[in-house]
């Protein structure tokens, strides 16, 4: 099938995915999930073929351990969506009610958004994520998936469009597109009228081709020059252990942080027992010349450094001599993803929360909290970097739209 | 100035503006209304060139209308400004608050969105509206009118950034771009990182290039090809108010009905009582068969008068058997604007308002009170038809984003 009449059969069941009741949409999610434990072998045969492609071309050992697929992660899968099914469903959700002067009664009202798209990397476990989570809220979806994956995501939606279909639920809630041509996704970016909001989860490059090429609305999603702040009151040992968390905890994510930003009040007694603590984890850093000369072993900082998202073992380190200092060289180099200060001093935390511009702002934390399931949403269908529509970690929530309802008895506009 | 050096002052102010207090805006919008009136004739005297100029063009008598400015229109462009001050400012407001179990307090707190680009046509009132809703929201404002406004445009903006240079507040708060050529349009189009969300205010076409050619994030606003459904059971008088309402209170706006779909069991009591209303109203009919026979003096409608917003004394008519099929028939020919039921039947009203997928669904209503005024948001700064971010009539809100701040005592990520 064509791209276009793939998009038109997502596009033509939307009406019927978005009416289904709470209680259908759940009774499909747990039959999917059993469905991808009860045809878990399908999967890792397929996953195998995907396996030894990405061997004898070489894929990193990074790559290929996010690629893989075996009983323990399929129940993984299948658990991730019971844990979908025990949410609450937005929609239908009333969110404001108000009376005109003219006794018109306007009630706002969670929808689905329609038709959801995502274009993806060699993540197999996101089809069934973002099924989950768009199914949950009414959404069909149109799933773009890398060529490295492509036989996994390929047995994961036939075994979930089966279990959809048993079930007597609409199969063209999901659809994947298996022709994985950089074309192909620039087709889908521009299907304005099939597909309703495009979401790009992967790599930086992937990210700003979609933000690029898409005439369909984007949410931006990603990448996180996050950092840290340690102002001129500080517990040194709190600071200590939030840079190393956040730094080193998980390198290759979007919360790690990527830099230290120092108050040089605070950086002689800081700085030679952190390096230590980061030296320790193997961290190779990158520093201006105040705190180069208190930490051993470091390297001069350029300019690019601090605009860097290195996702390695890998910090820069920047001294300032105010929060305001601090506030304006994060807000020049930061993505908007997660910046956190570490602070005693209450007037200072409170400009940095005003000040920063950032999804995520902490006070006293690790970056690595920016999270669905951390902020307590239940999961997670990315985390937004843009302003519009949804910011930070996106929930169910960010897969509704709204419209007003009016009630009227007859009035007409004078 | 260069676009891009235009954008960067807009952009390097945008963190001043979004400081000011609730106080300082208001005054500052204060002052820009009373400096409004005082350079009256100074406005009025740039106006007389744009007029002179599009007379010479031969623009049509009602985009000259919409381009002329007198004392009058000053005034009322001022008070449209003392209006904005009286509203709520919701910069800052926490909209949400929770703790997770690991003791983080997270608040999710309004914030400005920052850069917000305004493209638009010939109407010189919108400059000072827009700059208005901007400002009050913390939100520095970069416009590019249409050529036939330059002069008046110019003269307002001159107005705004002496009126804030006395107060003592930003004057790049609001940037003019004087170059109205299509090539600088496409340029703001794909200014990431300088322009955080592009709205369109103007006709199709220029909405459809905005659509198809930015980069940056969009609220695609305006074009409304609404319907009014009156149900098997319908009072006809009220269903006749409506519809003519609907259809001529106004032609040329957005939430005017374009076409009108009507249940079988009620066409012949209907139908020949508002083809007689209609027609004295001046406007011309196009039908299907089953409604052209009831319609005297009607024309046959094809699929295309079907898709069409008129924007003139023109109605389509489209007989059903059932609200489903009526609700089939809009979902398919709608622009997710305004949609109407006529009914006295509270199931058909429910399914109407569940299947119709639009910003706003009336039951017993003009689609004509889709507006920001109407709907009591003091202000509008358009009316969304996509389903991102914000949708229907657009107020203060629509110009916020939120940050999560995160309150810890140290918490790190196991």
């Amino acid at each position: 099938m064509t791209l276009l009449e793939l998009a038109t059969k997502a596009r033509d069941v939307k009406y019927t995915v978005a009416a289904l009741s709470t209680e259908d949409k759940n009774s499909a999610i747990m039959s999917v999930a059993d469905a991808l434990e009860a045809n878990a072998s399908d999967i890792i045969s397929a996953n195998a073929i995907d396996m030894k492609n990405g061997e004898t071309k070489g894929l990193s050992q990074g790559l290929l351990d996010r690629l893989k697929l075996d009983e323990s992660r399929i129940k993984g899968i299948a658990d991730g969506l019971r844990e979908i099914v025990k949410l609450d469903d937005p929609i239908g959700q009333i969110t404001e009610e108000f009376e005109r002067p003219n006794g018109l009664k306007i009630k706002k009202r969670l929808v689905p958004i329609g038709v959801v798209g995502v274009i993806y990397e060699a993540r197999p476990n996101v089809t069934a994520d973002v099924f989950g989570l768009c199914f949950k809220t009414g959404n069909a979806v149109i799933l773009k998936g890398g060529s490295d994956a492509l036989e996994s995501n390929k047995a994961i939606v036939k075994v979930i469009k089966s279990a959809l279909e048993k079930g007597g639920y609409p199969v063209d809630a999901i659809t994947l597109i298996d022709d994985t041509s950089r074309e192909t996704a620039k087709e889908m970016m521009r299907l304005n009228g099939y597909i309703d909001v495009l979401i790009p989860r992967g790599s930086a490059g992937l990210i700003k081709s979609v933000v690029e090429n898409a005439s369909i609305p984007v949410i931006e999603t990603g990448s996180g020059n996050c950092h840290i702040y340690v102002d001129h009151d500080a517990d040194i040992d709190m600071a200590i252990d939030i840079i190393v968390n956040a730094k080193t905890q998980r390198i290759g994510v979007c919360n790690a942080a990527e830099s230290l930003v120092v108050h040089e009040d605070i950086a002689a007694s800081l700085l030679p027992k952190l390096n230590k603590a980061l030296r320790e984890k193997g961290v190779q850093i990158f520093a201006d010349a105040k705190a180069k000369a208190l930490m051993e072993g470091s390297e001069d900082a350029t300019e690019e450094d601090f605009a860097k998202e290195y996702l390695d073992y890998i910090i820069s380190v920047k001294t300032v001599s105010s929060v305001e200092e601090a506030i304006e060289h994060i807000n020049k180099y930061n993505t908007g993803h997660s910046e956190a200060i570490v602070t005693n001093d209450e007037k200072n935390a409170d400009k940095f929360l005003e000040g920063i511009d950032a999804a995520c702002v902490y006070v006293n934390a690790s970056t690595r909290f920016t999270d669905g399931f951390e902020f307590g949403f239940g999961a997670e269908i990315g985390i937004s970097t843009q302003k519009l529509h949804a910011r930070g970690p996106m929930g169910l929530l960010a897969l509704t739209s709204y419209k007003y309802t009016i009630f009227g008895n007859g009035q007409i506009r004078k």
